[in-house]
């Protein structure tokens, strides 16, 4: 169930020239909503902003802004009613693209750019956060591009590809990138305790900058580096996280092989799980 | 001025949560149509055959081409007319996308593909064929990635970045890979003429693998293989091509430094241009 707002207006459909279908010449957010209030809010919008920087996008903010908050504040309206139970869990998406436009790459800089906003009911999966996933290591690697990496932009068929991999009981993917370094999991950053310390990759190269992990860096004694794909049996802790589910332990990974390799679900893994309760609410 | 057919229907628009906008989960063709006829039709589908088995989607052709037949035979119907004055030229632009999905980047196998066409007239560019045009070394580099590497996808931001770099007075950019090979125009392929020899990039690893391309690969002797920047120098012609607006000579290359390098339009550019317009009606 989704009520959509376009450019501030109650509508499901889209023009059919929308440079965001045409060339993925767009941006994304996923928000989780708690009791009709985004969370991480802040954080969100000013990645989406070094975003429409590097793609040269003119985001009004403010109006985004006010747009979001009459969307949650409203969201059980007649137009488009949240017909779920429990509407205090909800997932608030934010696309914006450079709106419609003529045939070629070629942008128009004077071109507005066009605000989506999607909000759904949202399932949280507590049993996830509490005993944890199994992650199955993905063949599909991500390219290497330095002027796109850490952006959550609208060309994503790299996850589309590594998603479609995973087996019914895997809840996510590791990804490499093309160069056999870990990067993260299909729709969430990873994190590793390896001889004590906390780490999770560089991105650099390649990888989405996930809300979670920023907060996390700034709260926790992170460190970011490269890691090779030899370095997973070596973690004492292995967990994956984003903004919208929170933080989901990994009790097992499922190696290219077919080796599936057991891991303990640590207390460094409860302690990040705890701060981020917290600090917003979200369980796991 | 356009008219657009979605899964068979006359409308303008698509539903919001299309995957196509969410993540560029789909394919594209553009064709030329003259006097209502599409050129290369074949190879187009051929092309969109390889891409839809790369990317696990279910199209039917036989539908498509029977929806592309209807479109151009009534490009002059009364819903949309095009009202330009010249009907003759025409360009056609098929988009396949995963339809609409829920939330998650994971595709559902059972899910049937939504075709997209939209026929717009087309005002060629007899100037650029015949007296050739300058062509911009672009920054913006292309990822190396072989998943992906030959299909034209709808992941597309590097060459709107691209194209977004050209100064005005350059109707074409040249791409090189993060590794500094050269591999192609931002919407065409570039070859080369150097010791007598025609030659295009190697798209292993990144590139649209163009229908012009192939075509001319079939009925020219062309060797493809790896060419570094410091060759473009050394080159007696060059030439850019895609199968909308043929082939443009290549006048001078504006390189990253500001210096401009001069370039003759040669014989073996001329007999290319020759050859299409004998097998297509495309002039240049």
């Amino acid at each position: 169930v989704v009520k959509s707002l376009i450019n501030g207006h109650v509508t499901d459909v889209i023009d059919v020239s929308n440079r965001g279908l045409a060339y993925g010449d767009g941006l994304f957010e996923t928000i989780r909503v708690i009791d009709k209030s985004p969370v991480w809010l802040g954080q969100h919008l000013a990645r989406l902003r070094r975003g429409c920087d590097r793609l040269q996008l003119n985001l009004d903010e403010t109006l985004l802004r006010a747009e979001i908050s009459s969307l949650c504040q409203t969201s059980d309206a007649v137009n488009h009613p949240v017909a779920d139970q429990d509407v205090a869990d909800q997932v608030l998406k934010v696309i914006i693209t450079r709106g419609a436009g003529g045939r070629g790459y070629r942008p128009d800089p004077r071109q507005g750019v066009e605000r989506i906003l999607q909000l759904s009911s949202y399932v949280a999966d507590p049993n996830s956060s509490q005993q944890g996933i199994a992650l199955f290591t993905c063949k599909t690697r991500l390219a290497r591009q330095p002027l796109l990496a850490g952006l959550k932009h609208l060309n994503r068929l790299e996850q589309v590809l590594a998603a479609a991999e995973l087996p019914i009981d895997c809840r996510e993917g590791l990804m490499q990138d093309t160069a056999g370094l870990v990067i993260e999991g299909t729709r969430s950053n990873v994190f590793f305790v390896i001889a004590g310390q906390l780490c999770t990759p560089s991105l650099a190269q390649a990888g989405i900058d996930g809300v979670l992990r920023e907060w996390l860096c700034d709260v926790m004694s992170v460190q970011i580096r490269q890691i090779g794909s030899a370095e997973i049996d070596a973690a004492q802790e292995i967990f994956v996280g984003n903004s919208v589910f929170g933080i989901y332990p990994v009790t097992s990974v499922h190696g290219v092989n077919g080796a599936i390799t057991p891991f303990q679900v640590g207390e460094m893994t409860r302690a990040c799980q705890a701060q981020l309760h917290q600090a917003t609410g979200i369980i796991g």
